[in-house]
């Protein structure tokens, strides 16, 4: 019977990863068990983040150190999904999932934390943002739930992808080449990339049918989303990386996970709710006892591009000194952050079709013992 | 017997004042009734944020227009406290404070809000965050005090002070003159400027005694604080500007006020609590009826200093691009926003001294009847 | 006979203008001659820049007090083009164009510098970026022209544009009216505005046919350009505004214009060869002696966006933290200032189809006597 | 006799030494030849620059593999001195300086390019900025004079440092431990750093002596100077890492160095003598061929600290959006990559000490020979 644990560690800096060395090292983690990463680093999360790639970098040569396998192999083996842009209150930290086979002893619980994840083929450059990477990504997220043994679509609660855009190189070449890409803008390529992303989640768990979209609807139809996708878009990954949280029968331990969609920036109640979901109250904040049962908290947040929240203008996507999503992370951060009462958590923009338009969604997982994680 | 009113006002821009001046040619306010405005604009709250001196040359206009004086009298006699900084979800806005002589009506409750202003003469370059600063500041203050008819220092809610700092340039023309100020560095220069402004408000309140200081106390002792103090600083204001809040018995209306301290960014029970000292409940956000009754909001908050935010590094002290008032702000103003469900609020970084180190403050104003204001 | 004077003076800080007070109070400068500013001032240069906002208010009320007119009226008469961004080595400044009418002397040169201006209507945020903005631009060239006395479209050395552009407001208001725009990113609103600016001086200077271009070769087909025309944009105008300079024989006075295409930013030998066409030698730097007859440096710039300076990539248009025209206006000042060793020029970025792709133009003013503006 | 060559290369991100890969790969460079690097990435170059440590990282990796020695000590015998910021017309690249013993042929030249590099021990937080780090600075300076077998100080160029500066973390750790360090500011403790560098060479040099400073000198008496003095500082070094160039009858090949002052961010004179130093001419640009015999520009630059520019205010110190060293960096290497013609420049800022106040200094390295680089 397999089993997940996630340690949420810190870090110093972006090639910081002495406090899971450390954990190897004592023996509290096997190498071998970590399946995934997700985390944030302290770059500005824009197409000239290269804290992800810092990260990745050291984290391979510690896996490959520990596993007695090349970096370059397992770079396409374990999902390595990294955020950029710890504003405000959010800790630079990187929760490592773990799944160790154990002796079937009586599962406390009919079902428990499921992980799953797989890697889609290269993406070329002329394919960012158009239907050849939605489709990419949803084969991707089908092989991920497959892996994790998740038996029905609606006990997925959370899809994290990993996916690639362009450069103003890659562009440059790609048209060179005679193959245009949708954009030659780094940060409107990251923009379709997340909502390819977020469309090929949509198809894998049947939101959406084959046939309900064109190229055209990325970053135009917002009624298309999927409350269960979290896409992040970077140019250090070149193939779209995904890992599947969900629950399954054939999984034990005490790790729960539950999802809520937020349907703006001001959406306290949805935070409120989805720790509810896990038998967590926050009244206003959690409680010092049950923040020790959380073992990670996803969000995705979007400025509303319509220019307003619940009615006012806000000046997020007018700023030319501040990228929008550095605005957004940093806000929504200090109100998850605030009700939490823990700075890690996982803050990521860039939430088109992703939850409701201008809000997003946030997923948590929480042990249902009385131990900490 | 005086009544206070506010007008919550949107701007389109910095320069935008139509809001205010439909209200003067509908008759709803009149230009000389105008006592104090506090406002958020939509610039980068530092040294060259020049959107506060567009809107107050606006204002300054406008009020001339109306009350028929020069613009160069009303500047030294309306107190236009400025925050640059409309980080994420924060909306650009001004609170007009008015104050009307009304038919002594029986009260209907013992006391309501007083405001009181008042204007130090001008600060010169080099006593810039130092003890001739905090003087200027105090004396001001008890001015203000006494401008309201306040009777007891506990019955000052909050009192908010613009205070002048250095830029480059009168930096140098101080030097020259051999007068060198504390620093040539505007930004620091900004930082002693707010910390003689919160001295000088725990000077007039009595909650520091004069020989318990000097200038070396100055972001230096952080343990004298006044929970009252909110200090903004920018380069287009030359004298200490002043506006006390607080309830007399000799004033009528529906409007209270009450604050709070915040021990650090995450504080949402200062939040919640504030709100309950005025009768309002947010569980977890305050209703839109009782959102109503809210009149302004006021907060102050600081990048805690020691690098961590309970106990996890954050980053916002070592981010070369973005300023860390910034980063504060957005995280904070999101914590607030989320709790009060408006972005509407008044959220200024640079709390040295100013409530908890790490921390700061939050007043509320409401309106105890039943309408809104 | 007409003849032109400039005179370039500093500001402190956006709404200062106290040195051009200063001059028409002691009668060197006649509010009434005054026909034209173009000026730089310390904002970002982006949509939310309101130094251009701050400023302009504050000379139309300087105007409207010495002319004795409404500035509401005078802001549709007097363009004021302010570039926003001072970066690098650029010191705030503005020039300031006037036009007087002398005894009709012996002429010492053929022709003079010329100046005539104009504006449209409004331009409505549908419209902007589009055909019509190109026409409604062409429109009011012509009407410069002639008002300027030009008699040859090759007399005519430069012609400065400010073009109105959406904000995620304006955009959002013209969604909802069912007149969609071009884009709702201002940003990208900023450069269709300048586009169509370009394309509008082109084809008033008879550089493109009428149908040689449509719509969609705007910010794509960069074969065409105007290596005469100047465009900003900024959400402060609401019309295009129009300053046309050149020579005309109808003119008097000491003053000439030169302009020279850059080919890129490393263009060096454009700015000594703009200068030699006026006598002015740079080896490697202007003489101060000569640099006295300079009256006013006019650049535009452009960051390659094919993502290489001569081969080498630059990292400019991938950049979260700054902005692409911020970085190509301080380093293309930084070397026009060094040839002409002074900080008092006009750089200004968003170059796009005004001169060669990648490069941009060059255009200076000075006397041709001995003695200085 | 010993010989120096210099590989400029290009990355196309801090992580990318696939150009020194092919070299080596290709047997056209040593590894063990390398004894240090100066490189420009395209970080912010601030504290929370982390491409510095990036590209450190991974030719840290790369020389291991290729020496067959750990990273771990290769770290403490190689400097690879970055400076982050490729501001502007910057292009990232690297330049790997490389010592090979040659036959002794009859030398050509009298001297050649001589290279010596030394590393401190570690340097504390509370020694970082005073004369603890001035003295371990001048030690290890003597010690690479003494290395490179420069016999006369005279004959010394250049001296590259690279100190280490205090964190937030760091400066909270230090204090805790009751030894406060200068500064907890991390933006002020690099500039501390910088000028205990700078002060650390100019004694190495005999260009000050010992009792003519103290602590309170650095970033105060800015007569105290070395003009080949250039520092970089950054939080991903632990000790004082040093480079010195210079020449020596005991070196060979055709390389030979030039260093001017230069006196203020537009003093093109200083670049256009650097180049006569080494027989280029610029006029006004270096032509293609003499381009080809550049193997290095090292430049420094400093805005000025008093605010302006030959007279004219700048606006770099008050920027709250863009620090004043990227500021400055993007000026001056606009200049410079101008006249040169090319971008591949190291233009570092934070030259207090560094060259004439509000200046800097330029170096170059050239081939006196007809081949390139």
């Amino acid at each position: 019977m397999r089993t997940a644990s996630i340690h949420r560690l810190s870090m110093a800096h972006p090639g910081d990863l002495s406090e899971l060395e450390r954990l190897i090292k004592a023996g509290t983690v096997r190498a071998v068990d970590i399946v995934a990463i997700i985390g944030k680093t302290e770059g500005n999360g824009g197409v000239n983040d290269f804290t992800r790639g810092y990260f990745t970098q050291t984290l391979m040569a510690l896996l490959s150190q520990h596993r007695g396998r090349p970096a370059a192999e397992l770079i396409h083996e374990v999902p390595c999904v990294l955020s950029g842009g710890t504003e405000g209150v959010m800790s630079p930290h990187y929760s490592v999932f773990c799944v160790s086979d154990t002796a079937a002893a009586t599962p406390q619980h009919a079902s428990a934390l499921a992980i799953g994840t797989a890697f889609s083929p290269k993406v070329s450059a002329e394919d960012v943002g158009r239907r050849a990477q939605v489709e990419s990504v949803a084969t991707a997220v089908r092989q991920a739930i497959a892996n994790a043994g998740i038996e029905k679509p609606e006990d997925v609660h959370f899809v994290q992808v990993k996916c690639p855009c362009v450069t103003v190189a890659r562009a440059s070449a790609a048209i060179a080449a005679g193959r245009p890409p949708r954009t030659s803008d780094p940060n409107r390529s990251m923009g379709f990339a997340r909502a390819a992303g977020a469309f090929g989640v949509a198809l894998a768990l049947n939101e959406i049918a084959p046939n309900s979209f064109d190229d055209d609807s990325l970053l135009a139809d917002f009624s298309i989303q999927s409350p269960r996708a979290s896409i992040s878009s970077g140019v250090e990954v070149e193939s779209n990386e995904v890992v599947v949280l969900g629950h399954s029968a054939g999984w034990g331990g005490e790790l729960r996970i539950a999802h809520r969609p937020m349907t703006d920036a001001l959406d306290i109640g949805g935070i409120v709710d989805v720790l509810a979901d896990l038998g967590i109250a926050a009244s206003p904040q959690v409680s010092a006892r049950d923040a020790g049962r959380i073992s990670c908290v996803l969000v995705k947040c979007e400025p509303d591009r319509r220019g307003n929240v619940r009615g006012h203008r806000h000046t997020m996507l007018d700023d030319t000194d501040i990228n929008a999503q550095r605005h957004i992370r940093g806000a929504v951060a200090g109100l998850v952050a605030g009700v939490v009462g823990d700075g890690r958590i996982f803050v990521s923009g860039g939430a088109e079709h992703q939850g409701p338009d201008g809000g997003g969604l946030i997923a948590v997982i929480a042990s249902q013992g009385l131990g900490g994680s």
